[in-house]
């Protein structure tokens, strides 16, 4: 799109015409196979997350008022109302802190479009075809959207993937319901409107409850305009609207350049380890040294770290008391991720953090920010009791869009995800579902496949 | 409590064993009185905005996944799960924005609270005692956490009642469903990360979807918070938490000093206009004028306004399409309290708007910002066609703090609402139902003479 041409006083208006015009064939294949890959990743976090206590709490929160019947919460049994399916499965999604990355704004794009669109599935048949279209108009929209206010909106507190995901999955799920180009306005505005999760819940059950949230919202949003419920025009752009209130920055080029010729899905990462994505070049620093060695976690003295700021601002809980604690924790991951060689959701369980061999390891740990060290690397000196320094400097970590996880490697993780709930040959078979979604006719085979039989 | 042993950093804690800890007899009685008013005030927009278009499209929009059977729609027939119930209450109690007014911060108080607590009253029955000691609590902490924030959170664009509403709304349902501290405390969180609402919104259907939500999410909050549902327990004040990342100021002190000691809901005002606050000096003005020299609109050559700034920011719209805008638009509300002598529901009718006359006479009002003029204050100057001038200053306005409606202009303004809906005689038995609210042994006489009969 010609960037002299665009009325920046109708960024709003302009975003929902791009979706509402879109069609299958405007996007390339390539960029379908990098959505299919984002979708099996979601789908294997959901599934894996879904046993997870903090959605036994939310079901026993919401028992007294959710419907019932209507679509199914990935992983377990149960059928609810569209929407608190949609938050149960956004919440599953993210609850593990394993799903995928779009590194330049850290949102987790997938869990918020995804989390609504298979619910709307149950009630609304598409094709995989359709699925995976709306899915990637989502993520197009909600990164975008997050490209325009980054980094001030997030250094200002806001939890990204929350606050941008509900218009992600207000235009997908408005794609799926038709909605007209006022209408998709509407739904943008109504999703504005309802834009919120803030990073001091980093550590709690709230993170998770963000992009599930942000499904919901979504969804809602577009169910509303499609019945001509009102908003401004001007969701995004205006001065009180979404980007001025919530940040203090607003490029609107940011949304605008080249929308329909590039795609943000196809800048989408996949985690490698089951925390946030600052620690990864430090694990992976870990490992490497780990396994070219043989390190022992009894043979090492001390485990020393250049990083990038970031990692101490968000992961540098020293002594974390629990498994969700251990995520934000570069002391703790690095500790079993020498003692395990990984560093997947097992090595963040409640006993694993507080496993005296691990928190004597983790003492020894030290990590320090250091100028020029970008946020995918790091500089990694284990020194053993030998007095041996094994160094190591990773120039862009594992799963980064540099190194990006290969097919096999991404199955390899959702097999690991979906094991303990669908047992290994259901886990095969829900990948291979997965894998071949945009040529399914429902998404109800994936839907089905994505429960445990009894 | 002594300001000088707060602790400044668990605001929310102390928040919380407030709001637990509190005892319906711990209040003077004066409070539950005002309560009482505030609930009327609440009940009787709820029943009189039930019937407005907005309803009829959020119902369009929910009904393929709202539950039924649950909680009432007031005004209204419909029976729905309890979140969609307050939903729904929430939306109609505001959509005339005539509901009441906490001046200080142009809080809504009773909006995001009742409409969550009277469709718990169905789940979880309460005596109306302990309704109004729960709605108390809700106001309390809705208001001093906007106290706190207030005007920067409200001048960078959040609409207030959203926003601190959600507390409340938590804060009284948890208080319900018997919450102990950490749980309060977290209901706090859950509520503080789902804040949201923007001004940008003012004008659309979206504005009383606000207190709508605060309700809905609110309850929410309390829900899960009550299956141990975890979030921060420094949601409000911590440096990533509601306050520091929705405002530029926050002052602990409005939320700790005097607690338990002052009553913010005795601060509460009923508007005796269905429009936005800001404009009530000018049309009491306008219509103390016309009503003591019997003006007429044919006769009028020119409105000379001076007012408080906010007046032209927030209700500037010189040609308003629909009854909508015309709330937004001070020439339009003036125009018609001189052809009506009064300015209701009726006065923003679409219809009314594009009158030719109202249109014709709304151009002859001129509004100016004046120094020195206070919000609840005006200066009105009305020049008739012989060139008489006549003027007044209005020191404060009808319905403001210092000229309060009495118990019997309050009956009337609910009774205005609710006879479309109710009937005379439903209209007069809900009032004195809702009178003796503090009495009841259950909400459910209130609630079913709140519905039409059929």
């Amino acid at each position: 799109m010609d960037s002299a041409a665009i009325d920046k006083s109708k960024i709003t208006q302009l975003l929902a015409n791009f979706v509402v015009n879109s069609k299958p064939d405007d996007i390339p294949e390539h960029v379908y196979t990098e959505a299919t890959r984002s979708f099996l990743n979601w789908a294997g976090c959901a599934v894996g997350g879904s046993i997870h206590l903090t959605l036994d709490r939310t079901l026993a929160a919401i028992r007294p008022f959710a419907g019932e019947g209507q679509a199914t919460v990935l992983g377990r049994g149960e059928k609810l109302d569209l929407l608190h399916a949609a938050l149960l499965n956004g919440i599953s999604s993210h609850v593990f802190d394993f799903d995928d990355t779009h590194l330049r704004t850290i949102i987790h794009p997938a869990g918020p479009i995804a989390s609504a669109l298979l619910p709307l599935a149950e009630t609304r048949p598409m094709t995989g075809r359709e699925f995976l279209h709306a899915f990637i108009l989502g993520v197009e929209v909600e990164c975008r959207i997050g490209n325009s206010v980054y980094p001030e909106h997030y250094d200002r507190g806001w939890h990204i993937t929350g606050t941008a995901g509900v218009f992600g999955a207000a235009a997908a799920a408005g794609k799926i319901l038709g909605l007209n180009a006022q209408q998709m306005t509407w739904a943008l505005g109504i999703a504005a409107t309802q834009s919120s999760g803030l990073r001091e819940m980093f550590g709690t059950m709230c993170k998770p409850f963000h992009p599930g949230r942000a499904a919901q919202n979504g969804l809602l949003a577009a169910h509303l305009a499609a019945q001509n419920f009102t908003s401004s025009d001007r969701g995004i752009e205006a001065p009180r609207g979404f980007a001025h209130v919530l940040s203090t920055k607003f490029d609107p080029a940011e949304i605008t350049e080249k929308l329909g010729d590039t795609w943000e899905i196809s800048l989408n990462t996949y985690k490698p380890f089951a925390c946030g994505i600052v620690i990864h070049p430090a694990l992976d620093g870990c490992i490497q040294l780990r396994n070219a060695h043989g390190l022992k976690a009894e043979n090492i003295a001390s485990i020393d770290l250049k990083v990038h700021p970031l990692v101490l601002e968000l992961t540098g809980k020293t002594e974390p008391r629990t498994g969700l604690e251990g995520k934000f924790s570069v002391y703790h991951s690095c500790a079993a991720a020498i003692v395990y060689g990984r560093c997947g959701e097992h090595e963040y369980a409640d006993e694993v953090v507080i496993d005296p061999q691990i928190v004597a390891l983790r003492r020894k740990v030290r990590a320090e920010a250091e100028k020029g060290i970008h946020e995918d690397q790091v500089r990694v000196a284990i020194t053993t009791t030998d007095g041996k320094v094994h160094e190591l400097f990773v120039e862009h970590a594992i799963g980064s869009l540099d190194r990006p996880l290969s097919d096999e490697e991404l199955d390899h993780k959702v097999r690991d995800l979906c094991e303990p709930v669908l047992g290994a040959s259901g886990a095969d078979r829900f990948i291979a579902l997965c894998r071949n979604v945009a040529n399914s006719s429902t998404l109800a085979s994936i839907i089905e496949a994505g429960i445990p039989t009894r």
